[in-house]
């Protein structure tokens, strides 16, 4: 049972079916509201360019854009190399289920030199994640059950739609998945969408609402990422506005040293 | 003369050959170190989706990846249809001359329904424009000539690179383009993009450097963006980091109402 594959492995696993062609399987651990966490399809994508034998590089950027909701079983990634140069290949990707565009999108991979570096940027300061509560999720969606978070500000909490509540949009919050798994661009390209959404956060209960468009940037190498085992990532997110349906998101994955692994951003669609 | 066309718009204007299929030509006014200003391959795209008789809605989101320097003359941009719903479409993109893939992207378009709304981020605060001096630029790129900078933090510097300046990423800057123009997506999808590289920013000085991937929010209607005129927008830029040959960004544009009228964040490769 000690090898028996981790849920997102299962869930990433993909079969080549011809050039830049895969072929995947929707797992119900990660179900949604509706369709599948799109942390998961970021990840799938991202695992379709490592996967492909033409990926020299790592990823150092990726968008996907939510076009339709996912269906429980198959589905169909094709990679299209747009253009491969010396340091940069840029990836057009996009995920179907039969005649269905479930999802469009494109991965930056490069390679990374040494230079010049500074972080600007500071982690914010919390307490180790073993000092905090685990969080219960009270929700019906599968996917929160299979991540462990320990909220050190803004857990997500579900109020009376009458209290007419307005938090602040800000989380910070120690990630790990449940169980605990390796720190890898796949296990990223998971954790930097597991923030509920920032209109749910703000009024404390569920409308109808979907994140639309999703950009990650990652900042390490996968050898650099394998040194931090299983830690937990520390998450923050945060919202500049929610206007007239479309509400955004900012957010940062930080390692327990201090240093920025990813960050990101995205656009989400809501009624209320 | 007062009704000669304004740069930007010979620059993004657009001959439709075609069901989503434009033609286009650069326009030496925004020319770059290398190839055009990335900003206005982004105007250049989103013009081709406003353009293409499909689009229903306006622009809220927008991806933009570099893949290789344009060169002077005509290009053709392709704009895909992957998924067309009752509030939302999505686009897949590609801006090419001949054989060569100079871009992809994707931009989402939509309508906005009112909703409950709230604006979280608050507006950097600054002295009015008309009371900072013009900024002159030191560099021998052309884009700079076509914008109103008047910075009120950060400006752009140049300096020897035997002094290692290490500058604050952040800049605070009135914009405007010259001459004046109106306040629409074509003109924010530019000025998002205007910010001159952190990285030289930061250090004071041009090395090898360009922008991978930009991604761009909008955060009003046409209607709304009208109203302001040509006016002075306020841009801020800001950079989380630079690390082994590449670096992020982050930017703003407000109105001078103090409202967010759109978001973006860029990768950029460089070598030091």
């Amino acid at each position: 049972m000690a090898n028996a594959p981790h849920p997102l492995d299962i869930a990433t696993q993909l079969e080549p079916v011809g050039t830049g062609r895969f072929r995947g399987r929707t797992l119900d651990d990660y179900w949604n509201m509706v369709g599948q966490l799109g942390g998961l399809t970021n990840a799938q994508l991202i695992r379709a360019v490592l996967d492909d034998p033409r990926c020299k590089g790592a990823p150092v950027a990726q968008t996907v854009n939510f076009c339709g909701a996912m269906t429980q079983g198959e589905f169909e990634i094709e990679c299209k190399l747009a253009r491969s140069g010396k340091t940069t290949q840029h990836w057009s990707l996009s995920l179907t289920q039969g005649e269905n565009v479930i999802a469009t999108g494109s991965v930056v991979t490069a390679s990374r030199q040494p230079t010049w570096s500074k972080q600007f940027a500071e982690a914010p300061s919390a307490p180790p994640p073993e000092t905090l509560a685990p969080f219960e999720f009270e929700g019906f969606m599968a996917w929160p059950k299979r991540i462990d978070f320990r909220f050190v500000e803004g857990a997500f909490e579900l109020h009376e739609p009458a209290a007419k509540v307005v938090k602040s949009p800000r989380s910070l919050v120690w990630l790990q998945h449940q169980p605990a798994r390796a720190v890898d661009f796949v296990s990223l390209a998971t954790l930097i969408d597991v923030f509920f959404l920032r209109i749910a956060q703000i009024r404390g209960y569920i409308v109808p609402m979907g994140t639309v468009t999703l950009t990650s940037y990652f900042h390490a190498t996968e050898q650099e990422l394998r040194a931090y085992g299983s830690a937990y990532l520390l998450g923050v997110a945060d919202a500049r506005l929610c206007r007239d349906s479309w509400g955004d998101q900012t957010c940062e994955l930080w390692a327990p040293d201090g240093r920025l692994l990813a960050s990101g951003t995205q656009l989400a669609w809501y009624r209320e």
